[in-house]
């Protein structure tokens, strides 16, 4: 059907990429498709801390013997440290994370190692090791958001009174100060570690001890382990501890809206730091050079941040695919869950480092903002709204005026603080000489003193409280 | 390139479909682009709650006078009126339903409606009505949930001993009850109704004052309006609080997650109300029958239930592809922001409706659900957990002397209880005559009393909690 | 748990939106959640080209009666005439387009009418109808993608001369002509036909006499009404037929690719008329003023079809959610495949009627083109080229050397052109008098004549050719 | 915001997974960000293919020197006896697949090597490779597809009389056999495959030699590395070759369609093995088995198949989302087309072969099939279709009648074929002796012939015509 390559080339290229792939027999398909070690094995901690407090609770509940326990704690101890130096052998045959280390917790304490899995079973397992996962990645980011937020608030600070145009469709329609444009950031990333600390709070229910599906017979301290490890409260069903992926689910979609965030940014970097709006530098650190064109800086770094919301959209498209329509209770599908958060989490972490390093290290142009308010007529709503103000007009007149005289000042090719007197009397008598200090995009800038406008002291003061409500120092 | 219809029917259907379409000229096609008030229409009652706030500020802040207030005030409430009457004249040339309103404003009243719109622009006016709107929705949600676990809670109680197979992997696992079941999606509906009111918290910051980016040199009062609207508090920065969609975007999140949960519960009444499975019947309200197959009852509103995460994904998705990479303040671009929010939430609300009268009319074949315990030996898991409790053996140990006596039940032909003594104490010696009252599929259930077990005992427990917890009253 | 609106406003506006959804008995629910003649009455020309082909059939097979025959085509015909009219009075009672049909044709013939279903089912019916309505769009989408090819052929072939420059990280990298880059559009655009090509081939069997799942003992002559519907043959198996939705997926698939291109497209026009580009003019037509900003014409139009991407990408995603497990033959669930498929076809379509108003009717302003072509020494790979070609440098080498020439000239703050001969060969003594002629940008497009090249000379011939290959004339 | 783990246990998960990631220096960050080694090393053979082909048409058309020309190929083909003994050590510092392999052939060869980058840029050199690379998988995924479908033949020649009941909404709905229900996924592959060899098509144009965007002014011949690599011919226009990725989602729009089918079929075997169904059973290969529950067979195969979707259609979105409105020509965000490719061709890869496994080793339990039939009037149908064929009845008549009788069977608790004549005749006194040969499930399915129904003979017929079709030998 298909044409195929007929040339050395072509058939040489499919048999080294395709080689032994369907040669595999059926066992070694199922490994393929069943073993997730390749990549649960970064669960190794979640785990080991978990069959720790597990193994505590069962000796705290006379299920197993003090000794048991303590023999357990010990096997576990010195698996982590195999772990962490590289000494740990991940088996493929063991398909998991838990079989891999309680493999070898038999080796190296022999039957006490045989008692542990009594009244948990891999479904509620797993479910827990993953929380803890989560848990400590929302911890992590939301110690790098702060830290994003820090390095904005640091260079609104600094710019509290540089002039730049702000925009409406990419086309110039008021002044702004470039501290209040980046303290439009600080509001979005304030709400996602809001996302993320929600998450966490509605994530922290321990589902150890539901067991298979069903809970157990033994005479288990379910608050006991909650507690051991962190958890607010025991999971209160069974059945949805080990068929629940919420939590996943919330993570993906708060590092997706956040990604969007961090996107917006990197666009408008990449767009300032064109040749055309040169409004900003960015680092060395942060783009790549061409010893060819040596004033050339591609901002690699932020179109990466730009490209990453695909990846983490797209994962949390997967996992919500995945459990659509999924029975109760555990189903193998669920083991398709991790891969895509690890992913998620870690582009996500990157990108906010990424941007936080791109916002601390650049500079602002100013001349270039400056100079790009003196087309467009920015100040075109100031005059408006001084009709209103100063003369009576009702707002949709005094628009229509603003109109007028803006049209008459494209005419003579001049910006409005440019016009004489006169000429704006011309259209609207009743204009007075205090007009004239009201045209300038400093002045324009400077009267927009509303809660949360642009006006500098006004931005001070925003910044002053966000950093009150964020808990970010100076 | 392609092959086209030469037939008479595809010409037919072609230009039938096609018609003008591509006639258009450009400013009919700019109209159909650019107008949203074929949808945007569905928030006129928010845009009038936001005028009148509006007004009330103004004239409290001497931007206009108590008359024309009053005015303003008379005049949204007629056009309420007409429009909730069918009298109101939509018209496309206007565009959006803040300028539909804003000239038949005029046309009652005259001059004071063109001072309505000092200090604000229509980015901040739309923020501000689709959060209003998205505010509502988030209200309308919440109650329906509680109606559903409502529904869930009653029929678990009535359940609480029914018992059916617990699956995993869709084979049968241990014996549940019907109830406790049921209770796993209490939970989950219960993080829904988390996400929703977390959002809620989250939105509820006013944008009206915001103007077109930047603020405004009126004299507003931003906490007045926030106030009237039953906001929290003004939005802090201008910039963003136009260019923010976080809020439609996490109840499309929210509403996703949801839609997950509820097309499992969907897919379970589909293979329950299967000929094989035949464990519930659902009421002929929501299914559909057929003349000729009498006993035939499609369970159409749950299939239907089982696919509406398509499209509301679907919209989370597309919105989140939106605004990726797009540059502050407002671009055209967002007014695709509406369409798949009002269609998400339409669609989650039918489904939560109809999940709920399915629930409240499905009935329980519990002669069915019993007799498919007959085979899969529900209860092996309660033979291992004997020899670890009772005989002391190893976990890991006991349940393989467990595999072993059902497998000598395999042979027989038999289900666990149907075994001698004899037959069991010749795989394991230990094993004492106690055992015979542990095998049976009651035992078995009524055994799991840890927390969030399956025990009936301990399910009226957690449906007593979660009453409380939801606030669900019986 | 969340906090509702005690605010009368909020709960008026609760009301307003939520009024009855709520209190809809199961029978209203089941209606509202079941029927789909709100959306599929789309197909009632499909449907009845459908019925009368098979009515042909029948009463070719002797399966009814020519007279039979004959009084339904007319009852059809008259149906039609009602629809068109606006005269037809359809019912969400009778669920859907087929038996909204089917009934009115009973009314007008009678008993005929209870015959037409015979060897059918509305499986098949309905898949027939859909996969028409899809051949019939693929076609008329077609269509406007050769003329928006036509328009951009026709820009291009006035621009093969107009120099500008060409960007990669959208930063200046070497100079283009805008002929060139519209070029590399109509391209895209061509394998977007290519693909909606293929899917009209491969959709274009017919499912009709399928019947529900399984085939019909009648002796009907699937052949016959594949050929009376434009199709190549009847679909080899009856289930598939009936449970196959592919060619909605393909076509969703298509596209997304396509609104993709167009998205590109829309954004390099929103760049380009940004006041600091400024390279083109839209047209009023496409853009939207402002009253106060004479100056000002967003670019409303590109924005909107730059966001198009996000609800056909939903809708791709949603439908391939919706079948994704879905076990055969049909389910309610594939009743969610219309609506998602109507709204991207009619996306898709303003999306490029738009975009060939915005091309065919925009200016290109040559002077901002050429003007930005003075910073960023965008000739830089043509002086190394030069040194392989003439010195004979090992590539790597020229490239280094061009870096250290072009690091001089960015010292002395001029363009490489004019550099003196001398300063070239203090860095490289072997260049000759020769290079002056080849650093103005002028020389470097035109010396780009290798295949594909953005050589004017090369660019036309690329012209002549696309329009052969895609057959558009001039 | 966030409530933070203070116990020991938390934070030492959070320093273990986080530990060095947010102190990494600016340099580091970007290298994490920038590289692409640890992915696009994949892509080896295909760099050194397309680097052997440029080198032999710049020596062709004396840009180098024969010398030059087969001191590269030496150099490349000893390359990839280091990388494929595993013998070759990939830096990070170099970033890329190209600038590893171009570096090591600069120490083996010297000066040569530095003339291979002559008139190209990494931009057409990675779009060549990562085209090689779809192509080779395209070939790959259609022999394996191939292969499915010869499971699929061979196990629908073996059961073409094998009945069982056809389903629609999950309830039993007319008899079909076993053979033509797997006979519908011969026909969806064979679209799969369709569009896979419709994607290789389009692809099949060379992007080398459009250098850096622009073309160049070297006299290369694109046609001859076209030929060489086997590309039916150069691309067109040098900007869209280097800016395309439309390959990339063509292939993974069509890898989600057909893990969607798969996803069908997995579904279904999961339903048909469940304890309530036991249509089927999985070989021991494709289930994993319990120890303590021997007849367990979980058909995590199934379930994993049932998943893959999830991550397939999730890496279209991300891509198609990182496409979106993409300025020309090459951008870093087009860095992230690779990762989910590759992560959907070994997806979609071991789902193919695990499917076909399954459906090889399945083995049919005839009499559950059989069994399940004695419930739901199967045939009530024929009965209907035997008063319209013989009777003359209308058929909406001929339905109605048709359900009074199942409605009398359904009284009386028997099938339809073991009502009398006279029960019937009670309904319908035309009904004669010769209905009673009709209503068995046999007749049924045999009476079926329609092309593409499920009578033996015609699936026979069917499965023939497939064969020749789609090239699969017996």
């Amino acid at each position: 059907m298909s044409k195929k390559d007929t040339t050395a080339v072509g058939d040489a290229a499919k048999s080294s990429i395709w080689g032994g792939r369907f040669s595999r027999g059926p066992s070694q398909l199922m490994q393929d498709i069943n073993a997730s070690i390749a990549y649960d094995k970064q669960l190794y901690r979640q785990d080991i801390d978990g069959s720790k407090a597990h193994a505590t609770m069962l000796a705290a509940c006379g299920i197993i013997s003090d000794a048991d326990c303590a023999a357990i704690h010990d096997g576990l101890s010195q698996i982590i440290t195999e772990i962490e130096a590289g000494d740990f052998e991940f088996s493929a045959a063991l398909e998991d994370i838990h079989m891999n280390i309680e493999s070898r917790l038999a080796d190296l304490i022999g039957e006490p190692a045989r008692r542990l899995h009594t009244a948990r079973s891999r479904n509620d397992q797993v479910a827990t090791d993953f929380k803890l996962w989560v848990r400590a990645s929302i911890d992590a980011l939301d110690d790098a958001l702060a830290a994003l937020q820090a390095s904005l608030l640091d260079k609104a600070d600094e710019h509290c009174n540089t002039i730049m145009p702000g925009f409406t469709h990419l086309q110039t329609a008021q002044p702004v100060t470039f501290g209040f444009h980046l303290m439009a950031y600080v509001e979005m990333l304030g709400r996602d570690r809001g996302r993320f600390a929600d998450a966490r709070v509605r994530l922290n229910e321990s589902p150890l001890g539901a067991a298979a599906l069903a809970g157990t017979s033994f005479p288990i301290d379910r608050a006991q382990t909650a507690e051991l490890l962190g958890f607010d409260r025991p999971a209160a069903n069974a059945m949805d501890a080990v068929s629940d992926r919420d939590f996943a689910l919330e993570l993906l979609a708060a590092a997706s809206i956040c990604a969007v965030h961090l996107s917006r940014l990197a666009e408008e970097m990449v767009i300032w730091s064109s040749d055309r709006f040169a409004f900003i530098s960015l680092s060395d650190a942060f783009t790549t050079g061409s010893s060819i064109m040596p004033q050339k800086r591609n901002p690699d770094a932020a179109e990466l941040v730009r490209a990453k919301p695909g990846r983490i959209i797209g994962s949390l498209n997967g996992l919500l695919i995945v459990l659509k329509g999924l029975p109760l209770a555990y189903g193998k599908d669920m083991q398709e869950d991790k891969e895509g958060v690890f992913d998620a989490v870690e582009s996500l972490a990157i990108a906010i480092a990424a941007t936080s390093g791109m916002v601390r290290d650049m500079t602002a142009n100013k001349n270039a903002m400056r100079d790009a308010l003196t087309t467009g007529f920015p100040t075109a709503t100031d005059l408006a709204d001084y009709m209103v103000r100063e003369l009576g007009l009702p707002f949709r007149e005094a628009h229509h005026a603003s109109g007028s005289i803006v049209a008459l000042a494209a005419a003579k090719g001049c910006d409005l603080d440019a016009l004489s007197l006169e000429d704006m009397q011309a259209v609207e008598p009743r204009i007075k000489a205090d007009i004239m200090g009201i045209l300038t995009v400093e002045s324009a800038v400077a009267a927009r003193t509303s809660f949360g406008g642009t006006a500098p002291v006004e931005v001070k003061a925003r910044i002053a409280d966000a950093r009150s409500r964020f808990a970010i120092e100076r």
